[in-house]
């Protein structure tokens, strides 16, 4: 089935806000089997609204139309449909009463943009008439046709638990469609792609698409059959002969980001970490304690901006500062070693660079990154030239950083080897 | 004059990337005084491209086209187009020059694929035939139609450069369209609208609208006219005003960050600043240091993670921590005090609290949050009780936190009548 998404609001055609809805409801379509026709953003505007409802119904199976639900005057999808389908206007009585009650509860008088919320279009069916901008849908000419709240919350919920599963009921063919997302980092897209090269080939209705998202690149995998099973098989078949290739460059799977694998790792392997971290500021902390429960094995974070800091926090001789500068592969080692002994933790992350834009010299300039490790047998440090903007600097040398720690965590000989 | 995107991609109707460049030609169009009528998201699909096109010039001024330029297999936006207007594809010799010597520059032999970008349809004017991916133009029907390539840095610098110029020349009436961004922290949405209630409203072509923006608020200030000092007048009157109703809330314009604010009035009051966090994590010092030249005000930033962390680099006694707990007022007072004397910095701020989702009590749910700020002159802490998920916990927490320094910056009564 073949269906298609309406987006209505002002505030999308002038660009003010980038939609979310529409691309949800196209991948949650597309997993569940569908074919999405396209996605078109149109403003609260009723010939544009009523054109774009009658090509739909004119060309799709089915389709979701989302915003414009609300009770403000600039909300008119409601009167447009029913004008559209020529359908007029009926009060549900469901709606009314639970607003009344809802309105009452709250000390609240009910006012003409309120009653407008029980309008709907004769014939249609209210999508779950507990929130006060409900959903609904009609089914038109036998063409279901959704209409959804644009508060993206709201919409989700709906297209979720009502919207898919009522489609999938109608389908006489199903389409089992399975996806899995590979997580790479430390490899360049164009590699990973040469590595992948011929794997899903002869699978019919295996597709492999590779999504640079810096600074990772995602494998996704996607696997169309008719039966559960089969298509089960072949998305097993398919991730394991990509990590076959690719080894350890594949550090997660699906929504899981690198600190949640690295928390998994230091959890499992009852180990702690401190941090010193200078040029990221932060940002390799803060991601750590994005991961719930990191309390248990985040210890400390010391962000030392200062050379005084990096002296007085971390012992970091001024000798060292100076002969070598703080931006060395020495200072990079005595500051993991020192947030490792003086935090009593096992493990000593520390990174130490120049993030730019200003601060670069012809020896060391902008990008300029030295990262230490440090447990009770060894220290090591290494380092890095990084290009681009200041942020992006930021972001990949606590990526590096963090699958630096993944990597010790799965096989420690690598903190000899690297 | 009325106009449409049209952006073309199978990865957008699947879902598997939201579009990026729909957006933001809306955004440029509007401000530059054109209507949009619809951004259409379609799949690399021939019948699709053809209908929507031929729609697109039925009902409007002018298109913009964008993606499917490539030069893949499943690129077919250009040969489409060819047939919709029934231009037959002609080779476009200066881009085939270009191509060649390009080619011959990298060691790469010319394939069909590299030929295919050579073809465009007859009538057509190359945009930037520097990149190997041009874009061009057709007046069809004395319409602008313009094909722009799908990759968002390609896109924008061709629609700026030359697709919005082009169009303004096309302009018998121009419209001048002036836009501000009000940011706003500390009050809630409703309240902002509430008091901004009458501003502009007899004041023809001004609009304000409003934002959320978790965790602040911005106000999108909009003036249309026909005189270009008359527009710039009403732009400013209306910021004056809503400025007087709000006051310190404005925290900053345009694309102005709360980070960017403090840096400029720390380096301007010549202060330095020195921080220890718990809950935020390390979040409050990335937000700083994302600022170039953060190093010259921000001095360190303690991540204490643990409750020894805090004795041991903050030198909190444990009778506090013992009779108080680390999440407290008191906790909150000796870590911004001790931070400060043991950096040397002349403001120390702190930050501890309970990010969730466990460890919440009855007495100090999640949520619960401490922050601390210390001068030479006075210690003083605040309570906050925060709700929603970790990462906006920690995030709404950074935000106060930022926020107090900025407001103790602008006015340092403030740090004892808080």
């Amino acid at each position: 089935m073949r269906g298609e998404i309406i987006v209505i609001g002002n505030e999308l055609v002038t660009g003010q806000v980038s939609d979310l809805n529409g691309c949800y409801a196209a991948r949650r379509l597309t997993l569940a089997g569908f074919y999405v026709r396209g996605i078109t953003i149109i403003g609260d505007e009723a010939s544009t609204i009523e054109s774009t409802l009658r090509c739909a119904i004119a060309r799709s199976d089915f389709a979701i139309i989302t915003g414009g639900l609300g009770s403000t005057s600039d909300d008119i999808t409601t009167e447009i449909i029913a004008k559209t389908l020529e359908r007029p206007l009926v009060q549900n009585a469901d709606i009314l009463s639970r607003l009344e009650s809802s309105l009452r509860d709250r000390g609240i008088a009910m006012t003409p943009e309120h009653q407008k919320l029980a309008l709907l279009p004769q014939g249609a069916e209210v999508i779950d008439p507990v929130h006060h901008v409900c959903g609904f849908f009609i089914i038109h000419h036998e063409k279901p046709l959704f209409f959804l709240p644009g508060v993206p919350e709201q919409m989700r919920n709906m297209l979720d638990s009502h919207v898919i599963p009522g489609l999938l009921d109608k389908m006489s063919h199903r389409t089992y469609i399975k996806e899995r997302i590979l997580k790479v980092f430390g490899l360049e897209e164009t590699k990973v792609n040469q590595l992948c090269q011929g794997i899903g080939e002869e699978q019919k209705g295996v597709t492999i698409s590779f999504l640079p998202r810096f600074p990772e690149t995602h494998i996704i995998i996607t696997v169309r059959g008719k039966e559960f099973q089969q298509t089960q098989d072949k998305l097993r078949e398919t991730e394991e002969a990509i990590r076959k290739r690719l080894g350890s460059y594949v550090f997660g799977r699906n929504g899981q980001t690198l600190e949640e694998v690295i928390g998994h790792l230091l959890r499992s392997r009852r180990l702690t970490l401190a941090i010193a971290e200078s040029c990221t500021g932060g940002l390799i902390g803060h991601r750590i304690t994005d991961i719930p429960g990191s309390s248990d094995y985040l210890d400390r974070d010391v962000v030392v901006y200062s050379n005084r800091s990096k002296e007085e926090l971390l012992k970091v001789p001024k000798k060292v500062l100076e002969d070598y500068g703080a931006v060395s592969g020495e200072c990079a080692e005595w500051m993991a070693r020192n947030i490792r002994i003086s935090s009593g933790a096992d493990l000593g992350l520390s990174v130490t660079g120049i993030a730019g834009p200003t601060g670069g010299t012809n020896e060391k300039p902008v990008g300029t990154v030295f990262m230490g490790m440090s447990t009770s047998r060894a220290t090591v440090a290494r380092g890095f030239r990084f290009q681009g903007s200041r942020e992006s600097i930021k972001i990949i040398a606590s990526e590096y950083a963090l699958d630096w720690v993944r990597r010790y965590l799965i096989d420690d000989t690598l903190l000899f080897s690297y």
